[in-house]
Order: C-alpha cells, then sequence, then structure tokens
C-alpha cells in the first residue's frame, strides 16, 4: 500500500463496538477509512455502510476482507466467532485488530497462535485498549524507569454501575477482571502463576444469584501479587484504578487525578510544561467541530464579534497597565449577523 | 461540497502553530484533508506539504485558497497578516478558522467584522480554543444549567514557565490575558465594561523591565467581577485555572481534578457512568496507533501470546471461583515470535 | 507564680466566644484553670462558674481580675468594651489573650498600645487564631524558609454559610476581612499600604440591602497585592482558602489537603513520617475520652473483649504466615459483661 | 471521687510511649494530673515525675496504684507485663487504659477476661486508638448510618517508613495489622472468622530476612472481606488508609482529603458548615501557646501593634467600600516595643 493513502479497513461486526469503530475510522481519527463492514445480520451492515463514501456492506467477514481497497481488518464480532474470522485474514495475511477476547478460551486461542506462527510473521493486535490509556500508559513508563524501584503490589478496583442480564458469575472472571488481568502482565511484564478467588457476600444490589462483588488475586513469576475487586453492580459509577506498591513509592492511577506519586516524604504529581500539552485536546476537538460544522453547512464557534470584542477590552487593558487604574472599554453595538 | 468527502483545507502559516494544525488534520482527526499550505518562507511550504497526498504549497494565501480541492481556510500566519487573508477569504466565500487574534486591534477587527457583515452570513469562527477544552465546556454546561444560581465571580490564574524573548508587559494583556477576556465572556455571557491592571512587584525570574506577574480585574455588564492573575514566568508549570463563585455554590477546573463543584455542603465531582466515557481516550488511540502501524508496516500492541495467556489466566480464574482456593495457571513456552 | 501550678485565667466575657474559652480551658487544654468569670448578666456568669471547682463569678471585669488566684486575663466581651478592660488589666500587670478586634477603631488601639508602652513590656495577644492554624503555620514555615521566593501575591477566599442579622456591608470588611488583614501581614512580614474595595452584584442568597460578595485588595509596602473574596452568604458551607504566589512556586491551604504546593513541574503535599504526627489527635481524643468517661463514672472504648478478640486474630494469621494457607479463628463465646 | 478535681493517674511505664501519655495529661489535655509514675527504671520514674507537681516516682507498679491521689491508671509497659498490671489493678478497682496489645496472646487475655468479669464492671479500655481518629470515626459514622448500604469489603493500606531492629516477620501482623484487626472489628460490627497471608517478594528495602511487605485478607463472621497490605519499610512516609465498599458506595480515609465518598455518580466530601469546627484546633492552641508562654515568663503571639494595625486597614477598606476606589492606610511609626 501507499503510505501517503488512508489506510482501507474492513471492520467485521456492526454492533455497537463495531459501529463504535466505523464512527471512529470515519469521524475521530485520522490516516484510515472504512472500506468495507459485515455483520450477519445484513440491514444492520447495509445502515453502517450507508453513511460512508466508498464502503461496502456484506453477511461474510471473508467477502468483507477481500472487498476492494481493504488493507487491513478490525474484528468486532463476538468472541466466539473471532477464531474463524483470524484465521480468514490470515489466509489473506492482513493485518488485525481483534477486540478481546482473543478467542473464548485457552484452547482455541493456542490454535490461532500457531496459525499466526506459521505466516512468520505478527498480525494481530488484540484490543486491551488500556494499554492506550494515558493514565496506564503514564504508569507503564514510570515503572519502567525504575525510580520506584521493583514493583511488589498491585492494588486494582473495577467497578461497573450495573452488569447487563446475560451476566453469570464466571464472567466477572473472563469478561472484566480479563482487563486486569492484562494489566498486569503488561504493566509488571510478568507471567500470572496462580488465581486465587475470594467471594465476599453477594451485594443486595447484584442479581440473584450472581456472585458479585468478587476478590481476585494474581500472583506472578516475578513474586508480586495483583489483587483485583471486581464490582459490576456497584451502583454508583464506572470506576477503574490502579496503584502499583514498589520498593520505593507508591503509583496510582485512576480517581481523576491523573498520575499520583508517593515517594520520599512526598505525595503529588507532575504539572504539564506547555499548552501543548494542557490543551492537545481542546485543539483537536476545535478543528474537529469546525470540519464538522462544514461539512453540515453551518459556522459556529467564537465569531468575529468574538474576535472584536476581545481585542478592544485588550487595548483598554494596555491602557489600564501602563497609566494604572480602571479604563473603561467602549463596543459598538453588537450587529445583527451576531445575535 | 459532498459532505461525504473529506473537506479540502488550505493552512495559512506554515509555522509552529500551522505545521501543528497541519498534523492534526493530516493524521489525528477525521474528515478533512489538507489540500494547499502557504508560507512566507517558500521552503517552509514545501516541507509541510511534501508529506500529505495531494497537497500544494504555496508563498501567496489567495492562491493557496484558489488551489483545487480547498473548500475551507485555516490561518495560522502572525496576527499582522489576518486581516488581509480574512478578506481575501471572504472574497471567495470560504469559511475561516482564524487562530487568535483575529486582528491585532479593534479597529482592524471592525472593518473585518463589517466585510462579513456585508456577506450576509458568518465566514469566521476565531481560535479560542478553550470552548472547546472538556472542563471548560463542563463548566459552561453547568453555569448554565442555573444549578448553582448566577454567577458573581470568576478567579482565573494563567501561568507559564517562562516568556519568549520578544514578550513585552502589554503582551501579558494581548497574547495571554485575551484567552481569560474570551472565556469569561463566554461563560458568564457577559460583555466587559471595564478594565483594571494592578501590578504587584515584579518577579526575580521575569526578564528585565518585563512586569510580570500582573493582576487583572474585568467588571463586566451583566454585574460579575473577573480576576486574572497572569504570571509567564512562574517557572514551575503551565497552568489554567478558572473558578466561578455563583449565588449557591462554586465550580472549579485546572487542578486535575475535571470539575469540583462546592454546594449544598458537599464538595466533589462527577463518576463516569460508562466505559466508553472514561476510556474515549484510549479506544481513539489504539485505532490510531495500530493504523499508524500499519502505515509503517508494523503491526505492534498487546499479541496474540497476550491474547493467550489472558485466556489461560481467566480459565484457572474460573475453576477458583468455583471450587474455591488457589489455582495454579499453565501456559505453554512462550514462542520466539512473540519475544 | 508557680510555673508547676496551672496558671489562673479569669474570662470576661460569657457569651458564645467566653463560654467556649471556658470549656476550652477546663476541658481541653492543660496547664490552666477559669479562677473567675466576669458577664454584665450575672446569671449567665453564675452558669457558667458553677460547674467549676473553685471559679467566683462577677459582673465587674475589674472585680474578677483581683478575684483570688488569677494570673491573666482572657477578654471575650463585645468589642466596644475591649479598651476599658484592657486597661484595668495594665493596671494589675496582668497578661491578656484578646479576641479580635483589639477595639473597634485605630483611635482607640492606639491608646491601648500607649498603656502598654507606658507599661514597659508586652502584656496582650490579640486573638488573631489563625496563626495557629496548621495549615497556616505550615505555609508560614514554608514561606519564611524562603524556598519558593519571594512572595508576590496571595490569593485568599473567605465564605460563610450566611450572615447573622446584624450584619452591615462595612462588617464585611471590620469581621471577616480583618483576619485576612492580619494573615497578609502575618504571612508576608508587609504592612498594608492601600486598600480596593470592588463590588460585585450582590448575591440573591443575601440579605437586602448588604454588598455582598466583596472583592478586596490589599497593597503591601512590600510589593506584594493580596486579594480578597468575601462571601458571607455563599450558602454552601465555611470556607477559608490561602494561595500564595511567589517567584518559584504557589502553595496552597484550605481545601482539604493541607498544604500543597507547586514547584519545579510537580504539585503535591507531604507525607507524616511518623504515626505520632499521623494519629497525634486520635492519641489525644482516646486519653481525654477515657478520663471524661471515668470522671462521669463510666468506662467505654475498646474492651477486654476487643483485646482478646486482637490476640486470638493474630495467633491465627502468625499461623497463617508461617504455614501458608488459610487460618481459622476460634474465639470462645462473648460474655454478658461485653455485650 | 469528687468530679470536679482532677483525675488523678498513674502511670505505668515512661519509655517513649509512658513519657508522651504523661506529657498529654499534664499538659495537652484538661480535666487530669499525673499521680504517680512507674517504671522498671527508677532514674526513667524519677525524671519524667520531677517536673509535675505532686507526682510520685516507683519501680513497682503496684506501689504506684495505691500512691495519694490516684484515681486511675494508664498502662504503657512491655505487653508482657500487662497482665501482671492489669490484675493489680483489679485489685484496687480501678479503671485502666491499656495500651495495645491488651496482652501478648490469646490465653492470657482470656485470663485477664475472666478476672474482668469476677469484679462485675468493665474496668479495662485498650488503647486501639484509631476508634478515636477523626477520620476513622465519621468512617464508622458513615458506616453505620447505612447510606451506604452494607459493607462488603474494606482495603486498608499500613505503611512505615522503616521498622525497628527487633522487628520480626511475625510482629508485621501482632504489632502492625493487629491495628486493623480492631478497626476491621470495630468498622464492620463483626468477628473475624479466617485469615490468610500471602508474601509477595521481600522489598530490598526491609531488612535481611523479614518477610515485609505482606497481603492479610480477613474474612468476617457477616460475610465481608477485609484486606491488609503492610509494609513496614516502604522508605517514603506513614500512611495508614482504609477504603470501606458498600452496596451503595465507597468511603476512603487518610489519603489527606478526610472522609470521600463515591456513591450516585459522584465523588466527594462535606464542607464545614462552622468556624468552629474548621478551626477547633486553631483556637485550643492559640490558647495553649499563650498559657504555655505565660509560665514560661513570655508573651508572643499577635501584638497590640497587630491589632492597631488591621483597625487602621479595616477602617480604611471601609472608605474604599463606601467611596469606591482605592484608599491609602496611614500606619503611625512602629513603636520599639513591637520590633
Amino acid at each position: 500500500m501507499n503510505r501517503r493513502e488512508p489506510l482501507g479497513i474492513a471492520v467485521i461486526g456492526a454492533g455497537r463496538m463495531g459501529a463504535d469503530h466505523v464512527r471512529r475510522i470515519d469521524r475521530t481519527i485520522g490516516g484510515a477509512r472504512v472500506a468495507a463492514v459485515a455483520d450477519v445480520d445484513a440491514d444492520r451492515a447495509e445502515a453502517v455502510a450507508a453513511d460512508i463514501e466508498g464502503c461496502t456492506a456484506h453477511t461474510d467477514p471473508a467477502a468483507a476482507m477481500t472487498a476492494p481497497g481493504v488493507d487491513a481488518v478490525l474484528v468486532a464480532s463476538p468472541g466466539p466467532a473471532h477464531e474463524a474470522t483470524l484465521l480468514a485474514a490470515f489466509e489473506h495475511d492482513l493485518p488485525v485488530l481483534c477486540e478481546k477476547p482473543l478467542t473464548p478460551d485457552a484452547a482455541s486461542a493456542l490454535r490461532v497462535m500457531e496459525a499466526e506462527q506459521a505466516l512468520g510473521h505478527r498480525r494481530v493486535q488484540v484490543g486491551f485498549m488500556r494499554r492506550y490509556d494515558a493514565e496506564y500508559v503514564r504508569l507503564k513508563a514510570l515503572l519502567d524507569s525504575g525510580q520506584l524501584g521493583r514493583p511488589l503490589m498491585l492494588h486494582n478496583r473495577h467497578r461497573n454501575v450495573a452488569s447487563p442480564a446475560f451476566f453469570t458469575s464466571a464472567m466477572l472472571i473472563t469478561d472484566s477482571v480479563a482487563h486486569e488481568v492484562d494489566a498486569t502482565r503488561w504493566l509488571l511484564g510478568h507471567e500470572i502463576r496462580a488465581v486465587t478467588v475470594l467471594r465476599p457476600a453477594a451485594s443486595a444490589g447484584a442479581p440473584e444469584g450472581l456472585r458479585d462483588p468478587q476478590f481476585v488475586v494474581l500472583e506472578t513469576d516475578g513474586g508480586a501479587l495483583s489483587d483485583v475487586e471486581i464490582f459490576v453492580n456497584c451502583g454508583f459509577g464506572y470506576q477503574v484504578q490502579a496503584e502499583a506498591v514498589c520498593e520505593r513509592g507508591t503509583a496510582r492511577i485512576g480517581d481523576g487525578h491523573a498520575l499520583v506519586t508517593h515517594t520520599a516524604g512526598r505525595w503529588g504529581g507532575t504539572i504539564a510544561q506547555d499548552w501543548s500539552e494542557r490543551f492537545a485536546q481542546a485543539y483537536d476537538d476545535e478543528v474537529r467541530a469546525w470540519v464538522d460544522g462544514i461539512r453540515r453547512g453551518e459556522v459556529t464557534g467564537p465569531s468575529t464579534w468574538d474576535g472584536y470584542a476581545a481585542a478592544a477590552v485588550c487595548e483598554a487593558g494596555v491602557r489600564a497597565l501602563e497609566g494604572g487604574g480602571r479604563v473603561e472599554v467602549d463596543l459598538v453595538d453588537k450587529p445583527d449577523l451576531y445575535r
């Protein structure tokens, strides 16, 4: 492919997750386009594809992969369908972003791993998206820097407002704690050697029969412990927190403070050094909103009147700075165009 | 224009700000492409355009605006050049995103405003990007909701590590406080009627002769006060904070806690209710990193091995949940492909 | 006086403030006793004195000062009565703790100051109690250390839920901002050279006719600015905050985090190094509660059963540590005495 | 005893803890006096008693208990000596505050419990002082209120900078986790039924051979789990934190924010409603410092000059409020007495 062309992606699965990825590729990020969409529900695939220039709709994942302009595959179908889709992608040697779980069990995951090894190069990225969360990224960088010494314990909290109707006690592990399993392995660079699951009394807020919350302790081959509170009917909010306890300090993420460390008699965090760090999101959203507006035929946002008013106030401010005292601001009447 | 096609943008000015916008349009956001770049320095324009499929380079802004595929103009040239560029864009009736200041003084801003009125519709969005910052957006929504009653005061802090060599005492007002001028007008929905500038002792950390810090008090036509500490050589970091004091409570942004309110005997903030809110950035960056990697010919991120290991640990976890006690995890040897 | 004897104090004024000081001297702090109480209301003085061994009641402050065992005077009567009381105390050369204001105006304060000078040594401590608040004390120590460089600005917030019925617009200055006047002078070590009072729109929550809030700017002879938001009908709580902005960093107190600094790219605070620092209050309150209980004829608090149960659990814990795994705890039946 | 007389206390043990309690009773709290001190080291007992009016020194605890004026006993000797001392106090039917541990093992604690039952009324309060810590008290009150529903889990952190030389792996349980054992029982109102101790890799910062940190899981008869990280060589500070996870929210103490709750979509805490709450400590310390100063023959703190300067500034402030604008402050020259 020509690197200067946008990457053409086939999205497999057009449910909540798939449709969200389609929107993301089409509107939010740059450098890529949705070239094909597949879903077992043909209407759903059509509906998603209809809004996108040059995007074809399919019911067969393999057909979507061979549609014109497809360079890569994003798998967002249910977990049991992943193995077949991944093997099909390998046949066309296409890179794949596969939503977690890779497959529902270790045996099928092993078969996928063997097929990928047969290709001789990596084709799969698994959708453990916490590795891309800004706070986790900073925590990982801090641990890797060695500043805090060796990590000894990781305390994790994972709370959801309420679980969906189909949730089982085992899914607290396979669907939810799966994230902490990967986060533990990635943050610490260890493999997990044993698992203990403790079961406090079930919450009155949990559906009848669901063991919720659970408390899971993971032991790693590096001698670290990682404990996980999983509570999928906590009622009050969605929270993901992690605190690494190291030989010379701790570091915590997920309670609204970015990365907070405790080390050498002080707690705290870092301060941005530059506006481009503090306002990166604002600049992106500003330009995105402007582009979206124009495509809808609108110009919104701060107007020429706003630019004029700021200039008039700043002029008065400079006079106040130079002369001392209070300076009044005179504005012309506001034109109708800006009301 | 066809709304399903990406928006073609002419970027005027290829300095730090302009180049950053080019990168943003090309890589970070969706739905738009850089169609032309103009800079008085031809080499700089060429260098920026070279990396982008179908992008032309110019020294004349007006030429860039008529280049093929240009639907809109982003102005990132120095302020004194804005007026001419805006008038040129009006001739072609192109929508413009104009970096602040709109123009350097009120008189020229008035001329631009008159020209836009002559067109009969809004064409200009001014680059007051704080209106797009997630924290400011939440503060604005809270004030507009009326929950806290009428705003009476706004306390602002604006601190930079160090000022550039060319900074003058007046630029603390025109370049820096200009942001709080707009933020005050926008957050409160008031116009500013008077300005007072107080001058504490200059910091030893400021360049000789620079009146830094300054303390500016803005009075609005709605009876509110907005005070601004501007300190452009504070040495320790970049900070932008705002605290609105209303009849029934206060709301503060900018110290790393998102929006914190004080009302009815309680302080605090809101908790995300959903993973799509908490991890929106992570999902965007995950897919963006995957796309960028493939365009460079790489597959990185969590691998098939990571997917397999998570599946194996979760299987052990389910056995631990069901049987109680501690369950060991058996992994196959890690294949070379994943080392 | 014999330093090993408790200090005998005459408390002048038995209103809310005076009664609170009587309770404090009698129950909360050590080394002192209330020897006499005076109030214009004889019944009120009697009521307060009745509970205290050897304490006499008076209507005349001068009589209270000469009661048996009086070594010092605490003045908690209304401000207009202070001058006469202070002069009477000077006649007996007694040390005085005088609630603020020293006197209601500068002229009377000058007269008191002259009388004290005539004595030739200091007798008066004024009740600016913020100088004893742990957070203010830490802020003062930090400023004095010079670590942050010279202080340039001090931002103060002073908010009350609601003002008493008799409050006037001027009392926001004389009764409330008086605290920030002293705090500014003390923290910075400067005298105040000028005052500006700005009046935003009055809050709908303030009584008709009261200018509330106000925004006061103090200029010091050291070139610093100290701004004060005073808002005595904020409705939501009592808040006193101060942020010192210095040449190399800022330090803030009063929002529940103890002292938070921003300096050299980091924000944060200190961590206690010792249990005696973290739990000083708990130890004091533990022993105080035990003493109070015994004087009432009660023994409460953690019981022998609690001591036994802790011992039994710790024994099981040590077996679990040594042997690994889970160890059950056996307790005897709980005796009736501890139910 | 006469309740209006101070309570006479015999302090048994004059080491760090005992001497600290002597200072506390003598200087910090009201209503009590140290009547006798006992220590196996006669010189140490004499040294502590020497500073206190009417306090006798002893080497035999039983002799101290029968010294003149003794109404109660505070036991701060080493744990193995507690049983004999408690039994001696029971003989004189004296109330006892016994530092934890009550006794070193469950068998001896049972013997003490039987002896107290034989007396027929409670005489012992055990020194689990966390029950008196303001943050724990608030957490307990919140849990008891039922607002958050039933507690399901309690996450505890207990960290010390460094352990003393004599510390053993078992002492992490018996000396340190003992506090969390009591806190768990008290906060939840449950008894503990089983203990599991997990051992992550020992920190490089711990002395050779010490299993530090440890991770302890307590299971209660109410179905709750309480996990404890104990890390006595964490190096960076002393930290005690607890987070209760309940059916409808969480509540956390110990990270410098007082009590923080997460419930119904919001996180946060309460705001003081009154100055007497916010500044209680300041008032106590103000009067205590004044008393201590006078006993040393000094008058310090805010002076008459400070009272005068505040009055002068407030007078100028009232003129500024009434007239608008900036008003200068005129002060007389500062007299030598106040320099």
